[in-house]
């Protein structure tokens, strides 16, 4: 039996990042999940209109997205209670810069993609940043057989009108190949 | 140390979804991980523009995104492998609708959004689909405390560059919450 929610979005889970920007000259991290894949080379990034990243994310029009691990959960969290107008969080991470000189990125998170702003969608209370992955930095220690080990990587995941942070489960299918088994 | 891996979009991991829409005035199901939340109520749906689906989402101007569980990968592969070109996949799940009349959605499926197409964004090789969610359905099984459990719902995560489908994991920490240790 079906239940009516009203039009509520349960497209989850959702990766947690952290969206780096300069804003005012200085290294500032947010913590956004309503993030989304366009394609193989670009991501949406949603940020409320209020927000203190918005406006160096536009007049730099570059960002980074980093995917922190469980274990950065604390400095995570921190990022999304405290707004960068109160708080300096420029020193809550080690930051380094890759080929975009404006977006900074966070050395403990084991994945960092510098963005170049290619279009703005004006939606009613979120700006959403659509960025052109630049390059991908990753951590050496998360590497297996030339690709990227996500259970390394250990990142941490949000369901939407929750408040709680998930871990990333175990792979229990080959995708591909299961649903061969369908075809007549 | 960080190593560069190229532009690679590593913002993983997402949801794998059933994306149902009219085609040809017949019920058809894509399997698709590029997706993104936008805000509250648009989610975006990245589709190669080969696939079968696009003109049908295009022409009716509505579709429909399913949140399957694991006990559907095989289905939910199979609708990834097999196109609508050489196949009728409407018989594959048991389809009902809501609000939108040619946004068939999955009744096996524990989560599902009606969707009105907003906008579309033309990247080099997809169709970015935005929708405006018009009502969210959802099976009773799957609620707790008035919200939905997604321990329950079950979903299937992907991370792109890899062929696995992989589980959803435990809560381990507060959001709004864990931070405030660090603030001084």
């Amino acid at each position: 039996m079906k239940k009516e929610l009203g039009a509520k979005n349960l497209l989850c889970p959702v990766p947690v990042t952290l969206v780096g920007a300069h804003v005012n000259g200085r290294p500032n991290f947010i913590t956004i999940a309503f993030v989304g894949v366009l394609d193989y080379s670009h991501v949406s990034v949603a940020s409320g209109k209020n927000h203190y990243t918005n406006a160096g994310i536009k007049e730099n029009g570059t960002f980074s997205v980093n995917i922190p691990a469980t274990r950065q959960v604390k400095e995570t969290d921190y990022c999304g209670i405290v707004s960068g107008k109160k708080a300096d969080k420029s020193a809550v991470f080690e930051t380094f810069y890759g080929k975009l000189e404006s977006a900074p990125m966070i050395a403990e998170c084991p994945l960092n993609m510098a963005c170049r702003l290619v279009q703005t969608l004006d939606m009613p209370r979120h700006d959403v940043f659509i960025g052109e992955i630049v390059e991908t930095y990753c951590d050496e220690e998360v590497l297996a057989d030339g690709g990227v080990d996500f259970e390394k990587v250990d990142p941490i995941l949000f369901i939407i009108y929750g408040s709680d942070y998930w871990r990333f489960g175990k792979a229990f299918a080959r995708g591909w190949s299961v649903g061969k088994d369908l075809m007549k």
